[in-house]
């Protein structure tokens, strides 16, 4: 399954990139492939509750962060059919010519 | 936390009321209060784990109906001050007067 | 066309139903039938640049308002057949039974 | 502006990178900056009413190509402070060492 997080810390200014860093640290202290890009991380996981447990342990890092407000934005892509991150931009790409 | 979920099964037509009715029974079955809006159900859980849990129910439900794709959109609320959808809603309504 | 959209300020602190209330009369001003819900706002409208001018409007009350900062998630749900938000729930609720 | 937009095609099967790739196509034709990810595309505008003339233009494209019924999910992120992609972007990965 392939899921976009976006991670929207409030209540502690407009600068927001030192929080979105440490989102990425999680992602990655937990061994999940991930690409970063300027609206989100696509991330592959095997079910939506391991999605869940990830989303807790960064939802922790901003409690420990001081954040009294997280706003998260999920979009997932479940299919019967297995693919990959590069091959969902592959598949456009080569279309594209 | 609050939190808004809208399944969107892909592959299966363009009429989708089946599929969301089923959506709903799952949520209810699994005692989760909720509140159904033209575009998304919104839901009141404990945790992200929690959610993920009932996602993947959810996406078992869609297997059983031969779903072979779906595309899943989560938005997601959460305060360290304790709120309810209700809340939510009235806090708004009281400043429009 | 059906419509959701949620207004996030960032960077003006955590309680937001301030500024959702300035969206909602926005909406109003512009004769867009709307339903608020605890995660956003449901609209009709015509097009998306129709949406597009509305987001606009919304975002000059935001400035006026010194936000630095405004995210903004939109989930649009557009049919050759038309619908209503009446409708979708609906159809969804007779299916419930 | 920074949007990421998701366009998702429904009632026309499973496989969507042909009506992607033609989404694709309508951003360059339009002189926008772009960037494809797995989830989504990533552009940058310079208000609401451009990205609705934009998203027009997608929808018009996917009525061509006979799709009955078009998703769209838009993440938009506004700033008083100009930024880019590619800013948003280096400013995690620095922080990231």
């Amino acid at each position: 399954m392939i899921v976009e997080l976006s991670v929207v810390p409030i209540g502690v200014g407009e600068s927001l990139s030192r929080y979105v860093s440490e989102v990425i640290k999680v992602i990655r202290e937990n061994g999940v492939r991930y690409q970063l890009n300027p609206m989100g991380t696509v991330i592959e996981v095997g079910s939506f509750s391991e999605l869940g447990e990830l989303l807790d342990r960064i939802n922790e890092k901003m409690q420990e962060m001081e954040v009294p407000r997280v706003y998260v934005v999920v979009k997932a892509d479940w299919r019967k059919k297995k693919t990959s991150m590069e091959h969902k931009v592959r598949a456009v790409e080569e279309k594209l010519g």
